[in-house]
């Protein structure tokens, strides 16, 4: 693969709120989450933890605790993804990590051709979720991978220049 | 490119802390940066920001204020990322997202043959840094990226099995 090939999945990656009712192989969740687990992370201490839920009644379930249900009951695979807090050392690079498990996991969805979207608002709901799944504590919601094949075409989406972005340049 | 390729750049990139004296084509700093820009964040607020250093005396200077001032000074180009905290809507995510573009950044660097390193502990002098740098508040160091063309061999690592990190599966 050249240098081309992985910017050119970085850019073309959207957001897919749209899935058809194919189900994911679970060789592809594998590949999804395998990607999440060679992310990296202060003193590798890799404190991502990862739900993988497929059971229409639970995604069901779920689906109640966000203002995006018709997201989340469109897809075919959620992966709520946690923070283990008693593996943490530090809050904030823990999170960073966790942020690059996250983005890995995206990159390999649209690589594999799924269609996947990072939810946020949905982790005002963590005790909910943790409840449904049967978790205990030490464990905070991230976010949720919503995933699926898509059925949308892929949207317009818009960055900053770069010069907006570049605040010292020597 | 297929899905085998996202996910061999993932599982093969390592941390590089030894880097030649080869300086990194402007072009190839872009891309990284590119790379970097296009990462997704919550509201789609792109909270990053990025300063590039390759002036010899300040990277010198920045040395200073880390435990790992090697690496810093074997490395070419240094990309201190902050976090626009003006911007920031939700400190979680828009820190999640911070990671994100990160891991872009480093995926991106890997795919360009180039070595790097996600730099943590330098944030401790995340204000001696902006001071060196010339940059006012509202901006919040998250970590430093050291990039160079490597100069040495790929180390080993480990991660945590799947099945470890999986605390829910339907």
């Amino acid at each position: 693969m050249d240098d081309l090939g992985i910017l050119e999945i970085i850019k073309k990656r959207r957001s897919v709120r749209k899935f058809s009712d194919v189900p994911v192989a679970d060789e592809m969740i594998t590949q999804i989450l395998e990607a999440g687990r060679w992310a990296p992370s202060g003193l590798n201490n890799q404190p991502w933890r990862f739900a993988v839920v497929t059971n229409r009644v639970i995604i069901s379930e779920i689906s109640k605790l966000t203002h995006y249900s018709k997201v989340v009951l469109a897809s075919r695979v959620l992966v709520p993804v946690f923070l283990d807090t008693e593996k943490s050392y530090h809050r904030e690079k823990d999170i960073q990590a966790v942020g690059a498990c996250l983005q890995n996991m995206l990159l390999e969805a649209q690589s594999l051709g799924l269609g996947a979207v990072w939810l946020g608002e949905i982790i005002k709901s963590d005790g909910q979720i943790r409840g449904i799944l049967g978790l205990q504590g030490g464990l905070e919601l991230m976010a949720v991978l919503a995933v699926g094949h898509p059925a949308e075409s892929p949207r317009q989406t818009t960055r900053k220049d770069l010069k907006e972005l570049i605040v010292f340049q020597d």
